[in-house]
């Protein structure tokens, strides 16, 4: 078992990564860590549990430390849920300090020594992290997407073989993306927010790297452009998406690709069955129908038409945030490079 | 005044019907019709008014009679709000007995010698009642778009000066498109239905007809092609729409056409100060509080990007239906076709 | 094992039988029976699956059966997931037929032979079967509570000990409670719909038989009133309900009596570990966060106050349905009625 | 004309006073004050305007001035929307500088020697202006309830020449009453929050209050009990309450009550039609339906049974915040107290 600790572990984010490790196969939850606020009390008593699923006891009585490496002792891999602001300096502290550090947060990731990874579609990007120990360093920084990137990436993944140059996406995204009090009711309700800050920029800058190649030590961006166009819909969790990919293949052929897909790797703990779900159906996929599917895990993908236009749906705090956190935890365990 | 009735007077879109009519300086409305259940009783008694604006009183009293023109003496001019299947056939009945029809079904939309009109769009193509007149018919058929579609022609319109030939939608509907029963609070609460009847098929093919040019007796479709993906959220009224299209033009000149836009229609009874309301804000337009504006006659647009790509925003059973047809009305009696 | 089936398989509730009974240690899900129209076909073919858990593929092939014991050899044992109306007749000649009904159906439950039972409130009651048998009947019936009964009693269970003529409720109820087409979006959507249709008679009714006291061969009803507001509110699932009942002992004997309460039956399968649970917390429960407690079948009860007032809250189609039926079938195969 | 202010007119009531007193027969709204941060900017240029009504163009210039007496020069009567923390003192401030206090503000509601008035229910209560004004003070301070409390007497009023002594209500409370921000999405969506901090406690003193007799210079409190059960419900605007009155008279007698129901004031300029609105219908009140009723001023009762129990509801920020203020400020000048 690898120690593991969390970062910002009391927040939205956290509490999905404090869920996930709890009963984890790779992974001993031994640290949680947060503001000075909380720092000294047993976690139990300061978090407000706000998770559907129940608070997992075994944690309650951990003690939470503060968010430095001094004090998080014994741990050889954190998680991030720190906001990007903080998250900049303080993981370059835990990476100086030998730690290897999982990130959910947008400060690193498009740095070009940084791996932006998710374990279905680009694995072999963690290739960075040699870049990044050449430079001195013992410890590392890997980051997953934003969460709607990480949706429509997994959906494209399939589609990697035929040839495109244009990528257009419209959003309908949960209002869980913003946080346990980021969107006021008053808000949302009844109503579609049709902007959310700096999605648009980084769904069209993500995507390139992610999909892009890893020729020595550098990611050469993926040939394509991506046009975003992102909004906030009254929906808790599941971030959907009508995406259009000027593919000229039959949709004969993209739904086998679909069908079909395989991904890059296998057997990871809390890998779904199918990274990608086909949805022959009318009118799937759907947020709430669909988002649980592989415990979070799964990208649904369904309404393929010519156009070609096809609809892909994933669960943002899970897939599209803490679970993704872990997955590359996992592949970064499987590759030896802990 | 002009005595007027309305086809399918208890249903969602004949309330709002009702309520447009009650009180306009140009239509007496005159007679209500609806099945044959409520025929014969007075309509305050057999409708089940479920909008949010007081029922009129005035019109409580009027005995409801049943849907053909003998039962309705007296009126010249017939607003429908029958659904599709029942439409064709009526509608017909109803301009071959001398009686103007002013339709919100779908049923004769697409037909060549039926205009498909919205007033700030496309008001010439009102030339076509000439070209049924010539049949030998002595009434006649004008059809509004399909909710979606009016909102999107209209703020399509400003643009027209500029060549493109590629438009993208992705909508985000009110559930009160589909009628007061339409959609069952278990499909569409905290959830997104990516996919409506019919619905992309009719802004593909309204838009191109709509924007097209009256050439002697025929309409020469507009020279782009649409492609659209279209979803329900939970939303009660209100369209809201991400539309991209491929003007070479820089950003502020259309924003100048839609600031400095000037429909080539002005002064009808119900048509708003602005047809289209351009936003500069950064997260505007948003159904819940924009779609009352212009009394829900007003297409709003905003977040105006490179790509280019921009939101479009209207009232659905206002703009874009009941509110619809009696602006094509007010616009068949300014140019004296009744 | 006990060969069960499941009369109207298809509906809201009968998926939730569906759901729970798929992997159920005692029961062996043989038979699933629908209207005319499914009869023949496979049950993954004519189901519109509608629950947020997978749908569980070995059940898929069973070919669905019409409703008949003639059509479902070899079943012991029926839950009935019957509208009220069917429910009468149907369930009665099932019973007729030697075979053990569980319904959920409202039909039966007032009639004096037939036990309206919540195993922890009232196991006794199932003394009622003999009753039947002895008028000639091989099989009989069991039914449960209307979905808003049962949480009201299971919380009213602890304070049994304390004496009290007078309870007062007030539901906020959820809209899976009127099945998945009971309710439209226009309704309830910023809304509150303050009337169900005999949802507080069954509230006055029920409660007193459920508390009541079997003497001899009847039932003798509880000796106090219950006077109830039903309302609608925009939830998913969760009944909430705010209690007053005229306790004179102080508040903290009742907290002890909640916090310590044991009830007189344990170790059925599904029933969980808690039947009541309370909420010291100043905001709980809530439906969102507090259903699924106990995988739904946990009663939470909260806001312990003066006046005696409290909240109480369930999941109304799991604990207030068809996890209400299948507990009670454990209970008749654990005391050998079948 | 009276010139009249705004405290606190960015917020949520705020913008509800400016929408209500931008056109007002009698008040001239001269002066607009807010927060440091907005003093001295123009009031469209601070204001995020969330009301579903248009912005009021011609007070978009009014420059903000400070909260203070001496800045809002020429003012004779000011509305507060101040939070209670601030309110306390800077409404003493203003009284005691001559200046005529509406206050929403529960700061000072409980004092014996303030009116807190709802006009149709105790305008007699405003003779305690006299109390203040013999304490040396040439203005004074009015306050009208909390939001739940007025659609409660209200609903109240009518029925005060029966005998009773206990009143149970329990409320479902629109998440607008919290403020913008006060509620966020991921609480409140699918989800009811059963507790609303110091609710109950202000429906049960104030109640006693207001429809309590004003003896001498004091007010002896209404000889009857108030148990009160508050919780939140996903409705943006409209308090709707189940309200039990142990009255013993027969039904009809209180229908009648309902029904020709004649407040004790009549007249002023922003009361309704009807203060109190009785359906017969079974399923109202309903907020969405029905909170507009009256210009959003009437409150709706409706479902009167044995018991005796009713459902009332009301518009919170309209009739049950500014609206109810502006009311009382028409009171005060039609009792020339100004």
């Amino acid at each position: 078992m690898i120690n593991v600790g969390v970062l910002g572990a009391t927040g939205a984010v956290g509490q999905r990564f404090v869920e996930r490790l709890a009963d984890h196969p790779l992974f001993n939850l031994s640290t949680l860590a947060a503001s000075e606020r909380s720092a000294g009390k047993q976690y139990g008593n300061v978090v407000n549990w706000r998770l559907e699923t129940p608070f997992p006891d075994k944690i309650a009585k951990l003690k939470v430390t503060p968010i430095s490496p001094k004090a998080m002792k014994g741990v050889d891999l954190v998680f991030s849920a720190l906001p990007a602001d903080i998250a900049m300096d303080v993981e370059n502290e835990f990476a100086d300090a030998g730690i290897a550090v999982c990130s959910n947060a947008s400060s690193h990731r498009m740095e070009p020594d940084i791996p932006l990874v998710v374990p279905e579609v680009n694995p072999e990007h963690l290739g960075l992290i040699d870049v990044q120990r050449d430079s001195g360093r013992d410890g590392f920084i890997v980051t997953n997407p934003n969460c709607s990137t990480i949706v429509m990436v997994t959906a494209l993944a399939p589609l990697r073989k035929f040839k495109f140059t244009d990528v257009r996406v419209a959003t309908m995204q949960a209002i869980s993306g913003a946080g346990f009090a980021g969107v006021p009711a008053m808000s949302i309700y009844d109503n579609v927010i049709p902007y959310i800050g700096q999605e648009e920029e980084k769904m069209e800058s993500e995507t390139l790297k992610i999909m892009g190649t890893l020729k020595g030590k550098k990611i050469v961006n993926a040939p394509f452009k991506v046009s975003a166009s992102c909004h906030r819909v009254p929906v808790i969790d599941g971030h959907t998406m009508a995406v259009w990919v000027d593919i000229k293949e039959p949709i004969a052929e993209l739904k086998k690709a679909f069908a079909d897909y395989k991904p890059p790797i296998k057997g990871l703990p809390t890998q779904p069955k199918e990274s990608v779900h086909f949805f022959d159906d009318a009118d799937r996929p759907q947020p709430r129908l669909d988002r649980m599917r592989g415990g979070g895990m799964t990208v649904s993908v369904g309404r393929l038409r010519e156009g070609v236009r096809f609809i892909a749906m994933g669960h943002n705090t899970i897939r599209g945030a803490a679970g993704a956190s872990v997955l590359n935890a996992e592949l970064i365990a499987k590759k030896n490079y802990l």
